[in-house]
């Protein structure tokens, strides 16, 4: 995570607009989202929404004070980088045509990435980790030539 | 994935407010968003969205439709499924203060699933796969007693 990065974890209802309620609320105020992630809960009446926001202080207050006046929003958590764990997902297809495939794979292992896909031009990997280490993975295929990148907004959860 | 979803990725300028366009055309319309996720791509100038959407041939037909006339989203790809690598990524938390923790590492071994934190009372997974996988891997853990759920939108990418 980024210095003036933070995280929330927000459960909201599971209700039609609620999504929109919530991204209109940042774009208003004019809040920057760098990630963001809806899905299920262990309640199907609930979502889970995990988003990383760029700010300061000043930000991170208003934020979590707004989300909380919002109609369909039941809790916001505002998760401690020190006492959160944060994990993202990336499928990235890698051409092989020119470089080493078994340089690719050796690489695959290191990272323990899996291929999900593996055609005769291009290799389909799944990484996941902290974001610095898909931010090092993208670096490293750069060179084979990256076809496509599918990243996920990131998850994040307390520890303990 | 379910018969009657289907999965977009939609590849969407980095602005600002694109994210309430989009969310607002689907609860305007009325359809139903089952899992979504933005995330960066190869170019810092695009965001991807990846959307699984529930509805019958004329809802997709409109989705995608009406999609295409949004200002901002620069291209709109329907995934057919068995031409596409479909992923989800979930961290799940467990109770381990009744059950033997043996037995939930051999099953979390069979998933090739991770231990991300391990503390007294509580494992927290990273399991990763198809939707179905994922849902497997809940039923397994509801008798230990699940602490919090936090699952992904799905990730998908075209094969080959």
């Amino acid at each position: 995570m980024k210095e003036n990065q933070f995280v929330l974890g927000v459960i909201v209802a599971n209700h039609f607009g609620v999504l929109t309620r919530v991204s209109g609320l940042f774009s208003r105020r004019g809040f920057n989202i760098d990630s963001l992630n809806v899905g299920e809960t262990e309640d199907p009446r609930f979502s889970r929404m995990t988003i990383i926001v760029r700010g300061d202080e000043y930000v991170k207050t208003q934020v979590v004070h707004q989300l909380e006046k919002l109609h369909d929003v039941k809790r916001v958590e505002l998760l401690e980088q020190n006492k959160t764990v944060l994990r993202e997902h990336m499928l990235i297809k890698i051409n092989t045509k020119g470089g080493d495939k078994n340089d690719i794979i050796n690489v695959i292992n290191v990272y323990r990435a899996k291929i999900v896909d593996y055609s005769a031009d291009s290799i389909t990997v799944e990484v996941m980790g902290e974001p610095s280490k898909l931010d090092a993975f993208i670096e490293f295929s750069r060179p084979y030539g990256i076809l496509e990148i599918c990243r996920a907004g990131a998850l994040a959860m307390k520890r303990g």
